[in-house]
């Protein structure tokens, strides 16, 4: 067998001089240089078909024109670009559009909150500040949660490797079972209000609950709607904060800017990142029910959470949600997405698949040990980026830019039927 | 008195929709719009000299000339901007040029991880690694050392508010005294070894030491280059790992590009974040030694990690780094802020001021309770940003970036020793 | 109301001298001077029934003539008392008449510690063991388990006033549910083993799991040998240690000596205490299998853990299991209660009564909130003692010394009837 | 070499049987059968003299006289035994007699807590109600502090063989340099002032400080009345509570009934175990400042805190304390001992040999590694009975009965001579 270094020379400097701990380059062993929308390319010019966007960082597609427009513009004008938490015009307009165009039309009150560039932030910052309002320890947090990999948040993610990787014990959190985690048949929330009603259970009563209404790196469980209202209810029932992190969830990849619309719930704190800025820079915001914003002044804090070429494209970004029809969009293009994985499925039952997922936000469950891999690997080669999630990586995701064009969308499919193809004939 | 939104109705935007959370906008109150190299104007056009370089993130100033001329083609060739830890052609560049320019010139010989884009994820990547290596869980910090906000990272700062902030307990940590914390005739390091020496103690053998070579948001501490020495001999002796936090230090603040580097010492992890892109730009780096990188693939992720944007303005910011001109003009400059200060102290006495600081890192710390805040606020008022720093904020920071001219460097003198005045006499 | 002091004079000196922790003498507002087999009397000399038997520690009932005789024998013939862990001849001889009476007969081969004379000790020791054996941390414990009062068991034990007794977290637990916490239908086991199979689930691979096969103090919940079968299976499966707390219901208090027998499980600690001394003195041991006393000398180490007296009365406790007899009465007797339980339930429906429990440990669940505190009031009004458990102290409990006569055993069964009559009219 | 039990067959008994745990068996390979004042039988008859004294739990000596005749006429009477924390006549007459004999003419106002009968039981209801009455988590310990074996007392124990062997992380707690630690000069106090004053020294206020005045198994470290007074002023000055640890070093060890009466200090709760008996039974107690005595009833508590038994001989004890002449006598036999000491150090300058300790809790610490625990080997063949502690085992330690009569202390002496010379020439 080849050494990945072997197919591409270029390879050789990561190898050489990378960390042990990089992960995607070995699943897509390849330099890349370029990307616009869709579709990247390599130092071979070799072009990819992107079904990953970056881990749903990038929903509105590589370098979108627009925004690309506005960030040289700004960098042009010597526009402020770093400035930790002092006020910018930057921030002011992106403050101004978030409230008009997201948040008064869905009759949401939150204060925004910048916590730090990074999916992990937001969520720490949640976790302090529901923790301070109610003076309890304790978060509930679910099974294959993912909410981060600094020391608080990966107390609440259900990982075991990368629990296991934080080399202490991770404390003051409890896993319950997620929607559907008990069968078909059992409500899980009747397993948690046991627990939460019994003073001996050994659970307390906690800070928080914290959820992903749909769960993308623990295998693309979806929760119902009618789960997450009755959660919604045992929290108000016991005084317990409600935080929807909505990093991967949110930013429209289940057909809604928020995940938890269709739900009819309202949660008190709510965790956004990855696709915020729009453009795949760093940025993050924890959004607090006005009622809940304790904080002292800069008692959560950090060095980047002032960066203002990503406020910059999350303004701009806000423009999509300003009608109804990137939402129907989205969920219309979820619908192919769910035709053709529900046809491959009963097509190829060696496939033993399972479809999950909502909105652009899909993938299938397969019955048979590595063979997700497997057919990540083959798309790769066929020119799709495509990667797995599931506590054994069992799900392959479909998860293009929510801009992705119906063409584009289709080529996809055919290079994941060859790919499929290809690796249960292997 | 007026509030905040008198003097400027632009703020009312921060107070209606921005969380409590929010600090320095309460320092330096009002609305920025542009920044060049070491000046910042508000939406007013009144024009700032910078003397606090984004708390140690823009040591090339604001959007250096180079740096955004070559980010601007870099967008405008639509190269790829959000990459997690695929291989990219500008993350290549940056690790080639990284290990040409800084590393092999030193005669270190690193890894580099991409651990997320902030300071508290390089420190968090630093203590998972040190646990593992070791498989120990214990790390030793110092009095007043800052490591970030999440909660392996906050674990390991002094500040007993931000500790009170995390709501939870937080352990696997015992803070050791900084050098001259217990006077300048006791040598700390005998301390410490007094502790780990002694097997009824109480204090175990840690993973890891971790420091910073200086201070920043501690009060400007300063330790010596044989107290370091002394303390890279205790790992040694005792198969601790020594980490050393150049998040604020680093970068060149104190006069060259590591802050170990006149102290001789090779530590097995270093910290680099906040200048490590040049631009104020989201990006972090934890170097290890070949020996120690020993992570599993993915076990330490985000989704920010591959922030090509930061890659390269971070190579282009590598160039100030080609010859010895860059570090002496930090040092002549450093000590013409030294000048200054030592002037300030003996001529106000009513300061009770001691000069703190190396380098470009330097500051007074003023016996008066509140005199330092006050001359902050005084100099925001001429048009001058500083912050203050210290467990009582006892401590005024002369932190500009490291490309300041002279002449905007005796402008900002000047204003500070207005504000010296104006405070003193109020 | 009279205050408990007006009922009785003397007890003015617990009000004055001992700590507002007592608990016992508020629901049992008396002084007790004299007491022999299942009698007690007060300073008033009023006789009492026991059925309460000292919460399990006194299975033997009170001064047991034999074991009197033989401990004032040793005592006048200065036999040792106080030893730590040096070798007694008491202490040689009861190791050997408790491996030949108990642990030969029933096939077991287990090494005996005696880790300090109090339950909470032998369950610290047993966690540690587990530890140091499986190099892991996670113990499992269940709903409603109760472990002790010391900071190790306190965070294996699910009753909620305890656990925020600590004053500080709980940590490296996770409470399962316990047999028919979910329902009769329900089988707990498979949810267990749902978060052990699943790498996802945030639930480590413990080092322990530890139970309680009939929970005393957390409201007689007896646990079907079906289930303890399949603990042990999942135990085997995971390479997880078995520790069973026969604490309370341990020394013949559900008819075997171990609670466990029946089940035909062979767990690999043991924990007992309370009636071991067979006399009310302290004493307790952990039993290990030969394979994992991985021990350190003293690496966990107790002043009382050579308590001679204890030792002495213990042997000659032994006696009681010398034959089948023992075993056989208990259960006889434990039927009488049963009947005399059942008939009470179906004759005052107003208790909404369920029957609780196996052997001589057995109580009523009372569906009626308080009802079960006003029948032990009254009871003792009537000259019988009798405590509640259960999360609410929703269960009164019968559980008298295991040598109670026919004719005692119905003079309380008259004086609980009367009891309930009165708390239902009142 | 001889096994052990090729020395004694008897021993094979606890080889086989008893758990690899057991320790002081190892230092003293006997089966001990009789017991009488300060001597001990093994049951070859040979007479041992005994200056271990049960690690402090036998004050006055092996089965003392009148504590017997009382004891045996109470079991004769059917005293009540075990109680939990009913009221018993047995109860209340020790509560009175301690409140008269020991409190009042000390002017201590305590409430008693009777918290389970070991010394980890006393310190653990001490931590948690510090922590209950200050709402903080942090308790402060000392190096070389030893305080029990359960999770709570472990935590803050010093030792790091015992500590390891808690298998998981021991938190809530911090070691700070006891008198003397870093030399005679550096006053200690002075360290933890300083880090209790900065608010960035990484160190929260505590709910506790805790600590043994002479440090029985940290090496016979003797904390200095001035700094014992300096570290109460500490605790006023903070609000923290001051606990003072009297297990091994109260009832009478240092030549007051308290050790702490000569520092005239006042601590908030106090623990008292061991000796409290009098008679090597199972009893602890905590006294209580009445205005913390905040607990709720039941909050802590154990099975054995009712050991009638024990509070028979404890009152019985308390007749030694009626007048000045027991303490006085404890002062001139600890002066002999002293004499002893000093003279063996000069004479046998090989030792290197310094003489700790206060009142009847001497010893030697030798310099010389190996040195003391041969000289105890030695000893013990010759017939004395003398253990070792320190962190390293390098202090053996003179702790006879405080009853000793003056012919069989010097017959001690001139064993340890004697052992001395052995250890010496060999």
């Amino acid at each position: 067998m080849q050494t990945i270094t072997e197919l591409d020379p270029q390879l050789k400097v990561f190898e050489e001089l990378e960390s042990e701990v990089r992960g995607y380059i070995r699943s897509f062993p390849t330099t890349f240089v370029k990307a616009k929308d869709s579709m990247m390319w390599d130092v071979n010019d070799k072009a990819y078909i992107d079904f990953f966007a970056g881990a749903g960082a990038l929903n509105y597609g590589h370098n979108n024109s627009k925004m690309k427009e506005t960030l040289i513009r700004y960098l042009s004008e010597d526009g402020i670009t770093h400035s930790l938490d002092m006020g910018t015009k930057a921030k002011a307009t992106f403050l101004t559009k978030f409230n008009e165009t997201i948040l008064k039309p869905r009759g949401l009150e939150y204060k925004v909150m910048f916590p730090g560039p990074t999916g992990t932030n937001t969520v720490e910052s949640a976790l302090k500040l529901a923790r301070k309002v109610t003076g309890r320890e304790l978060v509930i947090s679910f099974t294959n949660g993912f909410h981060g990999m600094t020391l608080g948040s990966l107390s609440i993610t259900g990982n075991s490797f990368k629990r296991h990787g934080a080399g202490v014990s991770l404390n003051h959190s409890v896993a319950m079972p997620f929607d559907k985690y008990l069968g078909k048949d059992v409500d899980t929330v009747d397993y948690l209000e046991r627990f939460l009603e019994d003073s001996g259970s050994g659970v307390a009563l906690p800070a928080a609950i914290i959820l992903e209404t749909v769960q993308g790196e623990g295998g693309l469980n979806v929760a119902n709607n009618v789960w997450l209202k009755r959660i919604e209810e045992v929290c108000r029932r016991w005084d317990i904060l409600l935080i929807i992190d909505d990093v991967q969830a949110g930013c429209g990849r289940t057909g809604t800017f928020f995940s938890f619309e269709t739900a009819g719930i309202k949660p008190d704190i709510v965790c956004l990142s990855k696709s915020i800025s729009g453009y795949g820079t760093p940025m993050a915001l924890t959004l607090i029910k006005p009622e809940y914003d304790l904080w002292a002044p800069g008692e959560h804090n950090g060095t980047f959470r002032g960066h203002n070429l990503a406020f910059i494209t999350a303004t701009e970004a806000l423009t999509f949600w300003e009608t109804e029809k990137f939402s129907e969009d989205i969920v219309a293009k979820g619908l192919l997405v769910d035709d053709f994985l529900t046809g491959l499925v009963s097509k190829y039952p060696e496939l033993k698949g399972e479809v999950r997922g909502k909105g652009l936000f899909r993938g299938i469950a397969c019955g048979v040990k590595g063979l997700a891999d497997k057919i990540c690997a083959e798309a790769f080669e066929r020119g799709l980026i495509m990667e797995t999630s599931g506590p054994n990586s069992e799900v392959f995701k479909i998860m293009p830019a929510l801009t992705i064009d119906c063409k584009t969308l289709n080529q996809g499919f055919a290079i994941i039927e060859e790919s499929v193809k290809a690796s249960l004939t292997n």
